[in-house]
């Protein structure tokens, strides 16, 4: 089966994590070897890894970590805040807390700390990796022969993967990604990823999609998000709200993969990040557009429930 | 009173046609200097001008074709042929039948065929920029106080004209301007003539309207077009469709400057014009996604008249 880079982007082989470095892709494909925390810190703060990899770093290093000098549980302890501070405003102390609770509760029955840490991470990989998978099967069967299917920013390999799968299955799909402005991370990866697996694919800007539409170009939209409402609202890359108005004035299905829900009631209680107005007035860190300009770039949008015609979730708990 | 470069980009001296070349501005003013038909063909193919400017050139070539080897009036229909074919979406037959039309007339009734397009070719142009002039005087008109008004593409001069007579009513009003991919002509154009008009604007991605207008940010949409239908519809720059879905959903005013109809019965009617996909897989002349990428760059899209809440048309009559 078809496996995009991006659906698995941290690998351990013989006590080395191999992190794939995501902002060389697709260009290069290169992994940095990661041997212990503090070059698992390294990696995650300097954003060569994002979202699920630096999900994935956070897990393995504990791996890399299980034959310290010293005591184990206190070193499994230092790895957790080492991991902890790496970027403080990410959550990764909820996963680094499940590893160091499994420690100590070992330690505390007098049991063996490192078959326990072992067997907790290995388990929740191999969980989460399941669940993913699952989930790619989900999106292919919601594929359907001769669908034309536009997509916004990037999935991070699952797309991919359900287009390699729903071929498989004898479907013939084609899809149209957008460039997604200003990082364009459709250009860059959706369509290097889709193209991975063999899955037709066309490059169109951002304010193309209701001119596609209108032309009965694509009959299905599949995007992904960054954040779940208890309503079922989301929080996706800017640009999704409008896809979604649009998709609805021509009775397209809009599907959305979505994240667990985080506790908040409704897309209005998600702050929606304001990002710096360079990234919209440079284009590869370069000013593009001259001096003197504003800039005005919200990094993402929210899309009420109301518009989703279905949400895939990942499957609950970690 | 202010006037911008764009609002008349190519002008006449000593039997050369200087044209702005609109692909360098703002950084740099540089006219090309355009001698016969097949160059302005050249310039309008290459998109060195654009719109109002193509018109402009369209006019001016026959002004530079005037005096050829063989028979005047072969050669002025062979101008006009040339220049019919420069760009398919466009409909310069109807300005060049006109030409070829005096012509013919004058070489039937014996009389001068070089002073009959002289005159009618001159009279068009002063007609013009009179018609050009009240409209920018109608725009400041629909243009409100404490307006904050979205706009895509670039509308060649008449909308920084219009926003600096509007300011000089005591009117304060915003913009922001789309980037307008693949070309930039919010970004590069927009921006800089709201800016020369000592206006306020921000720049935005195409993906950030339907985000702005949630968000109550625009309160008015004002863009240009290409070419209008006999029922009201009109083409325009890519983007502007959804962007007038969008204002309806918000109940928005959308207005449109127009250009004269066009003799086509709607819309639908209209070709539209398929451009290279290199122009939405570089950027300033690079490959920026590798290669085997295939784009697709629709370069016009068609905004039916029910979404539009106000035409300003130039007035009738070449």
């Amino acid at each position: 089966m078809f496996e995009s880079p991006l659906f698995w982007p941290a690998y351990l082989k013989k006590n080395v994590l191999y992190v794939l470095d995501e902002t060389l892709v697709p260009e290069k494909l290169k992994y940095i070897p990661v041997k212990d925390a503090r070059q698992a810190v390294a990696v995650i703060r300097s954003m060569k890894t994002r979202a699920f990899g630096q999900f994935l770093v956070v897990l393995n290093t504990f791996l890399l970590e299980l034959n310290p000098k010293g005591d184990l549980l206190k070193h499994i302890k230092d790895v957790a805040g080492q991991l902890n501070n790496s970027r403080p405003t990410f959550p990764f102390a909820e996963v680094t807390g499940i590893i160091t609770g499994v420690a100590q509760k070992a330690s505390a029955n007098g049991g063996d700390v490192r078959a326990a840490v072992l067997k907790t991470v290995q388990g929740f990989l191999a969980g989460i990796r399941a669940r993913r998978l699952q989930r790619v099967q989900e999106i292919a069967e919601v594929i359907e022969d001769q669908d034309s299917i536009l997509t916004h920013c990037n999935v991070s390999g699952e797309l991919a993967m359900a287009a390699a799968a729903a071929q498989k299955q004898g479907k013939h799909v084609k899809f149209f990604a957008t460039e997604t402005r200003p990082y364009m991370q459709g250009a860059r990866l959706t369509v290097w990823e889709l193209q991975q697996a063999r899955a037709r694919v066309t490059l169109v800007a951002d304010s193309a999609v209701g001119s596609l539409m209108a032309d009965g170009l694509v009959n299905k939209v599949i995007i992904g998000s960054d954040r779940s409402a208890a309503n079922g609202d989301i929080a996706n890359k800017i640009g999704s709200y409008q896809i979604a108005v649009l998709a609805r004035e021509f009775d397209l299905p809009l599907i959305v993969l979505t994240q667990p829900s985080t506790g908040v009631a409704s897309g209005k209680d998600m702050p929606i990040e304001i990002r710096d107005e360079n990234e919209i007035l440079a284009f590869k860190g370069k000013k593009i557009f001259g001096p003197r300009r504003l800039g005005f770039y919200p990094g993402f949008d929210v899309v009420p429930h109301q518009l989703i015609t279905k949400a895939i979730a990942i499957h609950a708990g970690l």
